[in-house]
């Protein structure tokens, strides 16, 4: 493979730049007009054996939920993502069809959330495929939502139901079959859903003081507010939204439930301190515009307490903080 | 390393937002004010075995290096940069102590240029190390330069020398010693620097009709101008400013200098259609404001002349298109 060939071929299949973008791919740098109101600005790296193995992952699918992760971070804060630019380290046995596949998964994701991408460079790996995606958003004044806002007594939500990503890791290296639940966790692993329309909803009828997307794992994603926040928080184990896929997985592999979804890494849902008196509004307007349930499942105490999560027989125990180490030390994430 | 001991240490070297950063690094995203005019974004992936060697370049030079290419491309454009974010994929031979050094290369370059580092992750590599940097930038509208305006007639300019990268480059790989031109043209390939002040002052005294900067060679970079701009360019032999230390090294390992000059990648140098009424004020000027030199090496041709290079004997050859192929199988490039 060539390297202009590949970003011939990738200019292209993105075809001609979009509105506002005055330059797009093909220069020493895109050129723009910005947005009004702020603009958001997150990168995220996937690397071959850390983040995902080639056994398990279509080159449509690593494209996918690369641009997914960014998109959900510019979720997590209150806005649309609009820009990307991509790096690729290319190995020596990706051919170019590879590459384009690999585009085409994240085009997808492109085109779902108006995103265009303006730039990028590919360059060869010796090793293994690395993706590096860096994204810019837009929001409204008034319509950022940090990490840092939570305040004593508010409740902690979150979108969807935890632990499938993780599941369906575990069902990729363990080699189980059996349709149903297994390929559901799977497909929840290989092609999660960001959630931009679910952050949306939540701000234009509540005022969410802190929020932030599971990419590290409830148990720590968690403990990043809290930190940020300088509050403590705590989680009540029976109210956790156990996917039924992570359960039944949990189950047939002999794992605590609770752990999987603790430490499920890449979720993509989106955890929210807000005002108990907002908890109802909001679940109800999310659960009208987007079809998402939203659970209470915990709430926002003072920073001597710390993280902590309560279970269902009334013990109490430290959240863990999990995310890097994990990853990597873990052994559980393919590397 | 863990993570997020790495990324507070980061987090505490970087310090607080600058102006028009609402939120920094440590986030979902960075949040910012755009700036007036337009806003410009770019992306740079540096691998170990293809860009660098850390047998060679120590990590503050690695990542003092990743951050110049980078600010170089934005100067490329005609603008300034603003704000970067990194994604810094780590070997496990690798400790924190030497990731705060990259670090600290790279924030040397930011102090420098008034870049702020305003997000990125760490992940594990299980092989190489790997930077990738994105970085925005700020143009006035009427002073962009893309690679796609030149025109029948203009000439070709390029500020500085040009070789001493790909000799510092041969001097590494070669083992060479001996101090003076050795010296010289290992730092210039270690510790490039950006064209900004030189771009800004041909724009301040012309209207430079297509801008590069040299990252993949003169012959490429010369043919990215033709493509884009629709034109042939014709480069003439004994006009190339050959940097002495590249002519040195040249003369001593026995190749052809202005072959060297050529596929000399990563010299940043810039590359600039102008009208030839502008070449004098240009070169004058960026004499004046940054010592720099200025100097005509070609001219703009029609499209079906082609890109070539007129020997000094009177030959003509035409250029030819290097580039990745160069860096990967030439394996001259640390590969």
């Amino acid at each position: 493979m060539r390297e202009f060939d590949l970003i011939d071929r990738i200019r292209k299949t993105i075809g001609a730049p979009g509105p506002g973008t005055v330059v797009g791919i093909g220069d020493d740098a895109a050129v723009y007009e910005p947005p009004g109101g702020l603009e958001l600005f997150t990168c995220d790296a996937f690397v071959e054996g850390v983040h995902f193995r080639r056994d398990f992952a279509s080159f449509r699918e690593i494209g996918s939920k690369c641009m997914v992760a960014n998109v959900s971070d510019i979720a997590a804060m209150g806005g649309f993502p609009t820009r990307a630019t991509v790096s690729l380290c290319v190995p020596p046995d990706m051919g170019e069809a590879q590459a384009v596949e690999l585009y085409d998964g994240m085009l997808e994701v492109c085109r779902r959330y108006a995103v265009e991408i303006v730039g990028g460079d590919v360059v060869g790996s010796p090793s293994g495929l690395m993706v590096s995606v860096a994204l810019l958003g837009a929001v409204d004044r008034g319509r950022v939502v940090t990490r840092a806002g939570a305040v004593v007594g508010d409740a902690i939500v979150v979108t969807g139901d935890l632990g499938a990503s993780e599941a369906g890791l575990l069902a990729l290296t363990r080699g189980l079959e059996g349709g149903g639940a297994v390929d559901e966790a799977k497909r929840k692993h290989l092609l999660p859903t960001p959630r931009l329309a679910e952050a949306q909803a939540i701000i234009d009828v509540a005022t969410p003081r802190a929020m932030i997307d599971v990419s590290d794992g409830l148990s720590s994603d968690v403990r990043h507010i809290a930190d940020e926040s300088g509050v403590g928080i705590t989680l009540i184990e029976e109210a956790l939204p156990v996917a039924p896929a992570a359960r039944k997985i949990a189950e047939r592999v002999g794992v605590d439930p609770t752990k999987l979804v603790l430490g499920s890494g890449e979720e993509f849902e989106l955890v929210v301190a807000i005002s108990p008196s907002e908890v109802e509004r909001a679940a109800e307007h999310v659960a009208t515009v987007t079809g998402t349930r939203v659970t209470r499942i915990g709430e926002v105490t003072e920073a001597s307490q710390g993280c902590s999560l309560v279970r269902t027989d009334g013990s109490s125990e430290p959240l863990a903080r999990l995310g890097y180490e994990h990853l990597v030390e873990g052994g559980d994430h393919g590397a």
